[in-house]
């Protein structure tokens, strides 16, 4: 964490909502943004050195987890995440200048896009068919290009593929967003801030009633409350699987500490994914007894009872 | 722990259970054997350091804990458990010489005593009537002075109040033991033995639903077993009680140590009440993922994680 960003490698082309999100990362200022075209092939080029740094979609509240990039991060070489940003999801219909609603036959997006806009699109332009396209930004290409009518895109990429702006703020749920995460080779984790969030992944290697259930108690026990929990399969066989796993804190928390150890000893094997500052400011409730104060007081006091010295 | 022993203190008058248990400890020998009239008398002659140690019954596998005992050493001036000490309950009835069963009108004996005698007085003496006594002792030395015809006590009483044994083997439940616990002013704990029991007090300072079900998960999560506990109030007014707590393990494993200063961070307060040998030689199944070994493991790979050095 320490030095300047000179480069972020982020999922291309130019004009998606990854490029928007990186756009807000204060490190990304004056440092080289360079495309890529998968989510693999962003962490690749942040784990063979050529990017200081990459970003990519963790979570989109409508859909889920995004699990190209939960796969990549809990099982793939380690990448350690460092910051977040979140997003309003809220698409644009891109088309080429002269084109009405009427003319719309065939829309493009990103798998991802369609689904949060699936009503919009049957209340207007019914009739549409549906395409897929590696990124939205590839969409408005396409259409650039002449391939489809439109895409569904942010309204940021009308002017960067020449296109125009039909209909704005598209979205099916309201204050949806989507969750990018800012990676790093991995490091020291950012200073913590009292707004932060962290993320592990827990390996189950043999499963057992009560696992889940184990892990669980671990962070309840501290007072920890876990933002999202995913399982997964490892590709490791049957009964093999993993949780990924954000939380409330900071790894440097008492509590979070404890609650780490306590899965590593109980777990086939954690990873630590990072810990970082909160894109919502969220600052946790600690319950009480589990204050760092609360931990130091009560190793001070077993200390005098083993050593008898009150 | 350290130096000779050289004087006992010990719920009298001679002829005890408490003086019998009192016998089988290794340290005992040699030293000073000091009988008191009540419990509380017993651990103030050692709070006040008129002796170097005492010994009281903490639990009756028949009638439950002895709730003087724990009550003193729960909300008392502290003393320390350093061992234990298990008799197999069975009592002698011991009479005047010449006296035949039919003779027995009154039967005298501590309250414990009576409740775990109740069938076989039934079917042998159904006519006879209790009598309360301080100590089963006290009860021989009442027969002896021919205030009551029989005494529930242990044979060995017999010989020392010149009275004679009508019957051996007396109780009504099989395998029943009492449970003494030998005391120290507090002190450094005895070194663990791999077979070892921890007593401590959990202090709830305000009636909570949940309360109880916290303090246990404190041992669970860290697979510890409770082989007693028992709520008291504290005097202290309505919602605020304690629970005695007996489990598996010493004070300086590295679980045990974990489960206590949990305990210290979300209780009112905690006492710790001793780690001692088991007088069963009972050694605990120690459960994947809490030996010390996986704490000081999990302490490092959570150091490495903090500082970002794998």
């Amino acid at each position: 964490m320490t030095g300047r960003t000179r480069s972020y490698a982020y999922l291309g082309p130019s004009g998606t909502f990854t490029e928007a999100a990186l756009a807000s990362l204060p490190d990304s200022e004056g440092a080289e943004h360079l495309p890529y075209a998968t989510v693999p092939a962003v962490l690749d080029a942040l784990r063979r050195g050529d990017v200081d740094a990459a970003i990519v979609a963790l979570e989109n509240s409508v859909e889920g987890s995004v699990p190209t990039t939960l796969d990549e991060l809990a099982t793939g070489e380690p990448l350690q995440i460092v910051a977040e940003v979140a997003l309003p999801v809220s698409f644009a219909l891109l088309v080429r200048p002269g084109t009405s609603m009427a003319d719309v036959k065939t829309v493009a997006s990103h798998p991802h896009a369609q689904p949060q806009c699936r009503r919009w699109l049957a209340d207007n332009i019914p009739d549409a068919e549906w395409r897929a396209a590696t990124s939205n930004a590839e969409a408005a290409q396409h259409v650039a290009d002449g391939h489809y009518d439109a895409a569904l895109a942010g309204s940021f990429a009308a002017a960067r593929y020449g296109l125009d702006v039909l209909a704005e703020d598209i979205h099916d749920v309201a204050d949806a967003v989507t969750r990018f995460v800012a990676l790093r080779r991995p490091c020291a984790p950012p200073e913590p801030t009292g707004s932060d969030r962290t993320s592990a992944v827990a390996f189950i290697g043999e499963d057992h009633p009560g696992a889940l259930l184990e892990i669980l108690t671990e962070f309840s026990v501290r007072g920890i409350n876990l933002t999202l929990i995913q399982s997964r399969p490892t590709g490791a066989g049957l009964g093999s699987y993993l949780f990924w796993m954000d939380f409330e804190g900071h790894v440097s928390d008492a509590r979070v500490g404890e609650a780490l150890m306590g899965l590593r000893r109980v777990c086939a094997d954690v990873r630590f994914v990072g810990s970082y500052p909160r894109a919502d400011h969220v600052r946790p409730e600690i319950r009480r007894g589990t204050h760092d104060a609360d931990f130091t007081e009560a190793a001070a006091w077993l200390e005098s009872v083993r050593t008898g010295h009150p």
